[in-house]
């Protein structure tokens, strides 16, 4: 994959449908196996001056995603999200953060799994951090990659 | 609590701040113990025609604070989500609606723990179904209510 074509997908990947765009939620790297992504406060700010659950929410489930349009052949393969579970360690007042890593060799079980059964399950922590480096929320992401039709 | 405040925390937790509001979410139906709500799919469809997950994370976790507020006294208690365990089991291609609820016995219990120890947990599972009446979405609900200042 070309340095185009990573540009284009982590545009897309910013603002894949109306309901991220509306947080301004922003990849801001992305290449194989690493996805770089912030959420800012101001749009998702909640009752009490913090960031929304939801928007938090958003900003640990998309990155996965976007690592694996980056990661893996997407005329092949696709991911979705099975399951999450995710822990409000402290109040985010600031924008938040999130790095998201995999590497060659779990992406390459990952390809050959899926390739052999049609799918392949991954799972990962995400640590969500705001602007003074404090993890403000902890995610257990379970993901699976399928075969386009099958 | 009487019907007028019943209604006003209704409509408040239907746009509690913008985030909320984008979506399109409401708050149908909301007495102490009971809170029933939708989340519309239009505003929050995502790139394969169905409802974007962080929209169903949404739609499990504003009605237990907005039963918290009807059923707790809102000068003394306020409810925080602690964390939160969501499981997708189907896409979901309509609105979606959920039911939930608190026995009579069991806010009985919290509001006493909450007194005596200033915070009280409570967890809770929440079935998202859609127009057909299929659970699209399982969550389990960690909460915990405060004491105001302690």
């Amino acid at each position: 994959m070309d340095e185009a074509q990573l540009e284009a997908i982590r545009e897309g990947m910013s603002r894949p449908f109306p309901f991220v765009e509306r947080t301004g939620f922003e990849v801001v790297a992305l290449r194989p196996g690493y996805c770089h992504a912030r959420m800012p406060l101001e749009p998702n700010v909640n009752h009490i001056g913090s960031m929304y659950a939801g928007a938090l929410y958003t900003l640990a489930e998309i990155p996965g995603g976007a690592m694996a349009l980056a990661t893996f052949d997407a005329s092949r393969f696709y991911p979705v999200v099975r399951d999450m579970h995710i822990d409000f360690r402290r109040p985010a007042r600031t924008d938040v953060e999130v790095v998201v890593e995999l590497s060659d060799d779990e992406a390459e079980r990952i390809r050959t799994a899926a390739e052999e059964r049609g799918k392949a399950d991954w799972t990962w922590t995400c640590e969500l951090t705001d602007a003074h480096g404090t993890v403000v929320t902890v995610t257990e992401n379970h993901y699976q990659l399928r075969v386009h039709g099958s």
